[in-house]
């Protein structure tokens, strides 16, 4: 993309309204404008952000077996009496009615349409285990919107959900949401800890919460140094066994402040107590019958009709562009993690008109948009200073710099992001290198 | 993907709810399932359909110069009274109240908000052209919503807008998108005929529907015939010089029946004059100051305050399923043109747990699957005419054909969806033409 063609309205001040740094570096960089509290315009650079995100979300819901489907934003209200949360839900349901005075409402999460989807149409226990996930916009009318899209009113949440004929398969699938969940946030860079959590309005008595340490974490969390480091299991774990996985991060201690418990916590090792603040990313819920048995969702077994065991699993999919930030930035702006940058590669021309400066820049931005990179190429006539402060506020990892001195000798300039080092080399060796890349 | 792990819940009836062959095949093929009136999930097999349409449409804006972001579905109320159609746009709107009793609507469209975007962001005419595009669920509170997703009331739109400094300039924009859409239609198998059409809500005086001819068509459209089969400008065309394309096709009649002029049509030779049904899939429109006037989008220009040019431009995007379905298909079933089939190839066991049968089929799905196509390999023990049966409803492209009595030859079988074309081939020579293809 060239950045004359492209649309991004950068900010030259702080707005005020920004609470935290995640927030604030959005508006600034222009990935999102606000359209009324807590609802936001997601402008092209915050776009291609949020796609990437909700790909390798896809992917590894599709790697972990889960099958995507799409549900409509609107439901009924009727749906939500059959599981008797219509009037539980309180003020953050966002009711409406439709023309013909139907009382409908903006989901704010699908375990009863799921439920009613898998009721019309799963017949057989042979069918299970069955995982149906989707990636779409929710409502919760929160009372005080804020932190931009951390705490916004529409948000976009990937929610899946399993179906198993006992508890004992109800839990395997836990288990493979577990994992995915582990392989999802690292690649995106994230340590996320799964912590023992409160199970809320979703219900049911097994539940973890998926947390990135921040200092400007939303509430504070508690566990064993371990599990910070612990590597993701990868794409090559054994699906279908993974108690180890499970084990190895639930043995140690690890609780959000609701489920925390101080005395099992000082049994853990001085030297291993974290204490710290946390954000939330990911929460994933066993509940049993919760849903299957007062909406009837029940199949034909070998000996008689059995109520499904269902789970639930959430990511806060544009929550995550905030807890990225959050988690990954520096004075100058934010610095992306690779998988998830809106571009792998800015290429920064020091002269634009000088013939050879614009020369070897379109020999760079079509090389490596040729080889699938995704490439913004700052072709304005702003100065160099300029040019470097936007792309580090925007925080792309790579910046190809190109200028008539260093060309002169047939050489760029690479800077990277994340650690500010800058090193020159031949130009060939360079396109070479981020081509192969 | 294996239909053993995949959720395809094929209706064995016909739904009698269903008035129109499009509705038909999506409820029988799994494609929908109704959760409200015209409000409908996207079931696994849909929803692979719809993204596949959606990028198409996605690549030939950007082709075309677009710039991709995404508004939230819920706008203030308050926007639209700048513009004054707050009250203009009847019970259609589905108007909604927040906790703190701020007057909200689900889009039904986004002129107001993108300007807003506009005004808040941009401040030099150098900035123009300027084209924003984006692909968003919407909602049209239908009276009587029917006819599946061709009139539902919650739907998923691509809308995009232009912004020039006179109107010269946006008659280029309006060419481009013109081309586009040519482009992108012709990409999805249709034959797509621009029409003059009426403005209605939207305004402007330069309006053009992209209309599809189908039996089933909501609307009686009348054109000169040369324009059915002229082919598309193709993605090589010059997107800055467009006249000749526009004059093309728009110095022949075509008009739907709002702006059907029966004097003019009787000057079309007779041989030529064709009435017949249609199905709108794309409307784009030029209305200059209609929204920037009032809501004073301007930008700087050389001398002095401009108020922007604008147009919108729209393509159903969830609605061109039912269309494509409509003008594709025979008494078996789908017919998916192959660039939005939601599998390129269905491999049909044809002898399920035979060890031959079992070894082909997955060497088949591996080579396939590697080689990038999206494969349904049949892989239940049904028996082979439900097999064939239940492919040819969902309508893949290609079946391959896979039986104990071909195999002890080496050889498999062929089947075009389309044509109804079998032939027999070494397995060998079809796994090569497959992954090549």
């Amino acid at each position: 993309m060239r950045l004359s063609r492209f649309f991004l309205p950068l900010l030259k001040e702080n707005p005020a309204e920004a609470q935290i740094v995640s927030h604030r570096l959005m508006l600034r960089t222009g990935m999102i404008r606000q359209e009324a509290a807590g609802i936001y315009a997601w402008l092209p650079l915050g776009l291609r952000v949020l796609k990437k995100i909700e790909k390798i979300v896809e992917e590894e819901m599709v790697r972990a077996g889960a099958i995507q489907l799409l549900m409509p934003t609107l439901q009924l209200a009727d749906l939500w009496r059959e599981s008797g949360r219509y009037e539980d839900y309180g003020q953050e349901m966002l009711r409406i009615k439709d023309r013909h005075e139907r009382e409908m409402l903006y989901g704010p999460t699908n375990e009863e349409m799921v439920t009613e989807i898998f009721r019309g149409t799963v017949r057989s226990y042979k069918d299970l285990p069955l995982n149906l996930f989707h990636i779409q916009w929710k409502f919760r009318d929160e009372q005080r919107p804020r932190f931009g899209v951390m705490r916004g009113r529409e948000f976009l949440m990937k929610d899946a959900y399993s179906f198993d004929v006992d508890e004992a398969a109800a839990r395997k699938s836990y288990n493979r949401m577990f994992a995915a969940y582990l392989n999802l946030f690292s690649r995106m860079g994230l340590k996320a800890v799964p912590m023992r959590a409160d199970t809320g309005p979703i219900g049911g008595d097994l539940s973890h919460e998926f947390i990135i340490l921040a200092d400007t974490g939303e509430s504070a969390v508690f566990c064993h140094k371990d599990l910070v480091d612990m590597p993701a299991p990868g794409p090559d774990v054994d699906w279908d066994n993974l108690e180890g996985v499970f084990e190895a991060r639930t043995s140690l201690y690890a609780a959000t402040e609701e489920m925390h418990d101080e005395a099992a916590f000082a049994q853990v090792p001085a030297d291993k107590q974290l204490s710290a603040r946390g954000i939330e990313v990911g929460h994933i819920f066993y509940f049993g019958e919760k849903y299957s048995k007062p909406m009837k969702a029940v199949v034909n077994g070998p000996d008689g009709e059995i109520t499904v065991h269902m789970g639930s699993y959430g990511v806060g999919v544009s929550r995550l562009l905030g807890a990225i930030i959050e988690a990954s930035h520096d004075e100058a702006g934010i610095i992306w993690p690779e998988s998830v940058a809106p571009f792998d590669v800015a290429i920064v021309n020091l002269r634009q008109g000088d013939e050879a400066c614009d020369a070897a820049c379109e020999k760079a931005y079509k090389a490596l948009t040729a080889a699938g990179r995704d490439v913004l190429y700052h072709d304005t006539d702003e100065r160099a200073g300029a040019k470097f402060a936007a792309m580090d506020l925007i925080g792309i990892p790579v910046q190809l710099i190109i200028g008539p001195k260093g060309l002169a000798d047939g050489n760029v300039e690479i800077k990277h992001r994340a650690t500010g080092e800058r090193h020159t080399a031949a130009f060939d060796d360079v396109l070479n290198q981020l081509t192969k890349a």
